[in-house]
Order: structure tokens, then C-alpha cells, then sequence
């Protein structure tokens, strides 16, 4: 630090509104790592910025720190365009287990690096590892071999990709200090910089089972991290997609592959199928435009998709996928068998009649979790066999004594519990009506 | 923590500007002496505090935790009315060498802890320091013995008395969370209340040299002592006093002794006199109006100090002082021979004619702390010899040539260096005029 302004005066200058540079950032991001700097001088800078706000500049900077801070993974090899999707996280989200072999089947390649689930919302490795056999602690030069011969690839994020953001958020977790649309927009693209794709497409949730609430919210991460990807040279989108409700039907580990395998067997419905799609088909539009210099056919890339998964090629990448990841690839046509099964299976029933006015996510995506799907802390074991299959939406019209859900559990208690937790979170009420799914796009330059 | 609200939501709570209560800052604060709370989340918590204000209510609980996080002075069986005064710092501020024993003549007893300097303002310990075997730490018998026998003594603070204080100073200092008004007053009134004394009065300075530059702000600061220290049951009241300019003629540890000794061996005359003056009669006439039940007579209890000291009676005061802590009491008779004195003294001379506009007390401090008198960290040794004679004050009218200044150095190149620092620090203009050196009184209730 001989020479540089001291850490304390950059946090002064934070404190006070005010701009640091890459290199400030870098010195104190870094020193914290190198231990010249204390966890409390961060903290104290995280807040400062938490409150006040940090730039753009900054997001972009502290983007580059996270990614420079460990390896990359190099993509170049691959013979396709490749394509990387990003979930800021909700509930009944399986939307990766349907976007990455939809887009093997179009000719593109994902190497996914995916994380656990935390807290309401699940994890793509969580629901992967409910397949028996199914391997996500994978080698980088094997991920690129499943992804040359497959198409595409789902494994755990390694110890050697961004470590600073690694150390930054478990700091940021304990001190109230993960509010921040930059300090989000960095750790999320730092680490999608380092998973190496050309092209990036984001799913940002909105809603109240989403980190964001507001779609207006919402939306300003989604433009601060197109901005910061393509700062960065590759090509990034976004959409911003409806939370208010599970997205899918099925929450749960198990049930969620049991979902996705459902539904990529029959043409596309629904809205868990419609968010895949949309984001299969911008991913793959926007590297075609990029390639072609012309921003064109996303709908004619939306129309091939749903024709290649009609005819099954979608479930077939999954089937190659799961087997090329040593998974039992009969999950994709005995499900039932394959899959770990709850022993307790209830109905949740309607008392009185009306319409679905409410499915509230985060309520949902916690019953979930407390029947030992989710985890309370980091490293906590999860069961994959538990969760909840919804049978309404917001916006239909429910009869009294007509179902609701099931409750898979591991105990009477357990499912009673959960059946009268499901019951008093739904509502009903006139006014009842769903909202889009996709509810804006973020395409930028 | 079983039940309680968990750190990281009162984190949040501060970070959303929400307020805490006693309970739960008091979870916070001492779970990090505790260690069950990191510092990390403490500096959070203060920097959103800093950004976003603590209330009153806050500052008072603050108040109470940092004073139960240690021992208190029992001043109980002392016969006179116990007072106490503080002082935020300042540059040529022997305000203490002064009121002890004024208020030590008049009846009162005055055991004063007090602090080291630190950057550009002097601590009392340091310059009584520069008396031969005058001793500062003193086990509370002793001290309570002398205060009886004299009516006055100064000491170092132990660390038995607010332990949290220190941690919490600590981890302010490192994170830029010491600019918060409740922060200080809480910090300050804790270390008063474990004083023990019934009666305390305080010093905020406000200007160039001082924490608080603004006059506003320091009222403020000042108000919010006096509510936090009448909360606790003591008698309090505080003048905010000018610090633009520094308020004694010489600025370093042994020169501060011999202007206290020479003020105490004639008539009060000169700013520093006169705070001294208006902080021993505050103390005074506000414990008086205490036990009377009236407040009346501060100008009574002035004109019966100045008598006092006319008659030498603080001098006499201060010289038991010093030999009753062992130090050489013949420094009070015999200032010049006794006080340690710098092997090089030079003077600073006009270069043009003029009206004085400025002596900036920051630059000045600087300057003398660079001469070896101040320490850049905590634990540095200072040299008591040096310092600066300033000759002039704010308004004075110089001649060209005239002397500004004389600077006590260890070598040639400290006083060169010093020389010209001082010859650009002090500024002419026809608009030049000193403000009141009191600027305004806090009373309340």
C-alpha cells in the first residue's frame, strides 16, 4: 500500500458518496484476500456502498476483481457457439435442466456451472444429484468433452473460479450487506465470465419469492449486468420473469426432474416451459445476431426450438447428458422408478370454492424447504425426495374440496404440518389474475 | 443469542435507518467483546449507523452499555462537590493544567482521566509528562487521596474502566466510523459517568482545529452529551468554544506546562485563560444550582475564581498537584530550568506587513506534531520540548519583520522545515478578526 491512498480513506470517500476507481477497489478487495485488509475495513466499505449506492464504473470494476481473482474456464475449443443462462434465483425455478438441452439440440454448447440451494429457493445441483448415479463434481476437460459430444453439461462450480467473490459474499451474508444491485451484478457476472460462454442470457426474477420484489427493481440489475457482460465482450441479455408464483408446478429436488422430463416428453406448455423457451431462444438469437451483425428471427429461433422439442430431441440431449454424467438415464423414461419417493404423500383440498387470487412463491419455496428439501445454512444435507406439486395457478377457479396440491414428506407430522401451511398460503379473492410470465426484456447496443 | 433477534437483522435494521433498543445493542456490542458477534458485523452496523444517524435513544443506550462494560471511580466518599470536564481536543488546549486547580481552590474536587494526544491535538497526560517524575498512572486510592488532600489530580485512564469503549474506539478508527455524533457522545459521556464525578462539564470545540468544524454541529454534539449525561443522573453542561485558531500562545507538551504556570502567576488574561475561567464556573454554579435548586450566580462564582487566582491560589493548587504525584513541583517557581528545553530555537518572521486573518490550529497542530510533540500512531514516543511560541493572534496588526513565531526543534532541518511551514500557514488580510472564544453555552433543563 506504500504509495496508494490508505484503506481508510477509501472508505471515507465511499462513506461519503463518493467513486472509487478499479484500482482502489482492487487494492482493497484484493488486500482483504492478502490479508492487509480487515474483514470489519470491507464490511464497513460494503455498507457505506450498500447505502449510497455504487456506480456502474464500479460494478464493472469490481466485476473484473471477482474474475480476475481465480482460473477461467476456456471455452474455445468447443465447435459450437457457446451459451451460458443465469438464474438470480427462485422457487420451482427448473429452468436450466430444460434450457441446456434445448439448446444442445439447436447446435449450441452449455458448460453450466451451477450452485446449491440456500435459504426458499432451490439449486440445479441440488435437483441434478436426486438422479442416482449423477455426477456435477466434474473436471473441466471432461465438462468439455460431454459438452463437444452432447451439447451440454452441468456441473459445480470449482474452488478455483472466483475466490474473492467466494470470501466476499459469505462476508456479505453476515453483515446485511447483500442488498446491492452492483455488488449482485458483480459476483453474478464475474462468475459467468470465468464459465467462459460468448453469450450470457440472464433470468432475473421479480416477485415476492425473488430477491428483487420490484419488476422496476428488478429490471436495473437485469441492465447492470448486460451492461456489465458486454463491457466485458460478450454478448448479454436478459429477461425478467414473473416470481409472485412458483414457477414450475413441482418444488421439490426429485419432483423437479420429474417435472422437467414431463414436460420436455410433450409439446411446451405452461409457464416453466415458456420461460425455457424464451431463454433458449434469446440465447441462441443473440449469438446468431452477433455472428450475422443483424438482431433478427428470434421468433423463427423460438419456432425451431418448439419444433425440435415436439419431436423429442430436447429429452434426448437431457437422456445423453444425465447418462454422460453417470447418472441413470432411465429417469427420462421410468421416472416414477428411478427417482427417490417421499413415503408420505397428502392432498391439500380446498375448503371453499373461488379463485386462485395468490400462490405466494416464498411461502411455498419455505414449506418446501422445512420439509427438508432446502437448506438453513451452507452445507446442510437436503433430502431429494420431498416437496410440493401444485395443481392451481393464480387465475383459476377452484371448486370446495377440489385439490390444491400434494404434499410429499418424510412424516405424518412433516405432511401435516406442510398441508396446513400450503392451505392457509394460498388465496382467493376475485381479482385473482396471473400476470405474464416473461415480464420485460433487457437487450442492450 | 437463543430467541433473540439474530445480529445479522439488526444489521438490517440500521442499514434500513430503523432504530435499535438498549437490548439489542447491547447484544451487539458486547457479543463482539464476547466474541459471538464479528467485528465485520459491528462495522457494518456502524457504518450504516454513521450514513443513516443513531437517535438519541440510541446514543444513550450506547452511553449506558460502553459505561456497564467496565468499572467506575467511586467518588462517593469525597467531601467536596466532585467535578469533572472534557474537552474534544484541540490544538494549544491546557484548558486542564488550568481548571483542576482553579476549581480545586474553590472547593471543588476534580479527578481528571485523561487521554494521550493523538495526530494534530495534544493530550493532557503528555504534557504533564513533560514534568520531572510527574507520574500519571495512579491506583484509584491514590488518586481519591490526593483529590481529598489537594482537591485535584489528573491520571491516566485504566483499562478496567470501559473496556468496550477501547474495542469499539478501535474499530471505529480502522473503518472511518468515528463521525457520528452519537458515536462520540457516547463515547465520551461513558468514560465521564465511570469518572464518577456528580458534575461535568464539556469543552466541544468547533473550527479548523477541532473534530467538529461547524459551529452547528458542534452545538449539536454538545447537546446530545449534556441530554446523554443528564439521562445517567449527573449534572452536565457544556461551552462550545472556538478552535479556528489555536487557543493558547505556545502549542507542545513542556511549553503548555510553563504557559499554564505563567497564566496561573498573574492576573487571567488571553483566550485560554478565559475558557478556563467559564469551564470552572460552569462547573460550579451548576453543581451549586443542583443543591440550591436554583441556577443563579455564575457571575458571582467567576468573579470569585479570578480573585482566587489573582491570589495565586490555583498555582498554589497546581504545584501540590504535581508534588502530590511526584512530580517536580519547582517547575512551578522555576519553570525554565526544570521543563526539558529543544536544542534549536528559531523565529518566524513577518515577511510583509498586515492585519492577522488566520493562525489555522490544524496546520499549526500539524506542524508541531511533525516537530516530534504528536504521535502519528498510538504508543509513539513524543519529545516534550518541542513546539511553537506563537506571538500573534487573529486581528493582531504586524509590521514587516516583525516576529510571528518561535519554533523549538530537535535540529536545524526540524526547524527550517518548521520555519517556513509556519511562515505559509499564517495568513494576513485587512478582513481579519478573532470570533468570541466562547462561542455559545449548552444548558438544559
Amino acid at each position: 500500500m506504500t504509495g496508494a491512498v490508505r484503506p481508510i480513506e477509501l472508505i471515507a470517500r465511499k462513506r461519503e458518496g463518493g467513486e472509487l476507481d478499479e484500482e482502489q477497489l482492487r487494492s482493497l478487495v484484493m488486500g482483504m484476500l492478502e490479508g492487509r485488509v480487515s474483514e470489519a475495513q470491507i464490511a464497513a466499505l460494503l455498507m457505506a456502498g450498500v447505502i449510497n449506492g455504487f456506480t456502474t464504473g464500479e460494478a464493472k470494476a469490481l466485476t473484473r476483481i471477482l474474475w480476475d481473482s481465480g482460473e477461467s474456464l476456456d471455452l474455445t475449443s468447443l465447435s459450437g457457439p457457446t451459451l451460458d443462462k443465469h438464474s438470480t434465483g427462485g422457487v420451482g425455478d427448473g429452468t436450466t435442466l430444460l434450457v441446456a438441452p434445448l439448446v444442445a439440440a439447436a447446435g449450441g454448447q452449455m458448460v453450466k456451472l451451477s450452485g446449491r440451494g440456500l435459504g426458499h429457493t432451490g439449486g440445479t445441483l441440488d435437483k441434478l444429484e436426486a438422479i442416482p448415479g449423477m455426477t456435477v463434481g466434474l473436471e473441466p476437460a471432461r465438462m468439455l468433452r460431454i459438452a463437444e459430444q452432447v451439447g451440454c453439461v452441468v456441473a459445480a462450480q470449482t474452488d478455483r473460479l472466483v475466490p474473492a467473490d467466494r470470501e466476499l459474499y459469505a462476508l456479505r451474508d453476515l453483515t446485511a450487506t447483500v442488498d446491492s444491485p452492483a455488488l449482485i451484478a458483480s459476483s453474478v457476472m464475474a462468475k459467468k465470465l470465468a464459465s467462459g460462454a460468448s453469450t450470457i442470457v440472464l433470468d432475473v426474477k421479480a416477485g415476492d419469492g425473488a430477491f428483487m420484489r420490484d419488476v422496476a427493481d428488478a429490471e436495473d440489475l437485469a441492465r447492470l449486468c448486460v451492461t456489465v457482460g458486454q463491457d466485458a465482450g460478450r454478448t448479454c441479455a436478459a429477461l425478467v420473469t414473473d416470481m409472485d408464483q412458483p414457477l414450475g408446478r413441482r418444488i421439490g429436488n426429485a419432483l423437479e426432474v420429474a417435472e422437467a422430463v414431463a414436460l420436455l416428453g410433450r409439446p411446451p406448455q405452461g409457464r416453466l416451459a415458456d420461460v425455457a423457451l424464451e431463454l433458449a431462444a434469446l440465447a441462441l438469437s443473440e449469438a446468431n445476431a452477433r455472428d450475422t451483425g443483424a438482431r433478427a428471427g428470434a421468433q423463427k429461433v423460438r419456432d425451431d426450438l418448439v419444433r425440435r422439442w415436439e419431436r423429442g430431441e430436447a429429452l434426448e440431449r437431457l437422456e445423453q447428458m444425465i447418462a454422460a454424467q453417470g447418472g441413470d438415464a432411465k429417469v427420462c423414461t421410468d421416472t416414477d422408478r428411478v427417482l427417490p419417493a417421499a413415503p408420505v404423500i397428502r392432498d391439500v383440498v380446498a375448503t371453499a370454492g373461488g379463485r386462485v387470487r395468490r400462490v405466494p412463491a416464498r411461502e411455498i419455496g419455505e414449506i418446501v424447504a422445512r420439509l427438508g428439501a432446502g437448506r438453513a445454512r451452507k452445507g446442510d444435507d437436503v433430502d431429494p425426495s420431498v416437496g410440493i406439486d401444485l395443481e392451481v395457478e393464480v387465475g383459476d377457479d377452484v371448486e370446495p374440496g377440489q385439490r390444491l396440491a400434494r404434499v410429499h414428506a418424510r412424516s405424518e407430522d412433516d405432511a401435516e404440518r406442510a398441508v396446513d401451511a400450503v392451505q392457509a398460503a394460498v388465496e382467493f379473492g376475485d381479482d385473482g389474475q396471473a400476470r405474464a410470465v416473461v415480464l420485460s426484456r433487457v437487450l442492450l447496443g
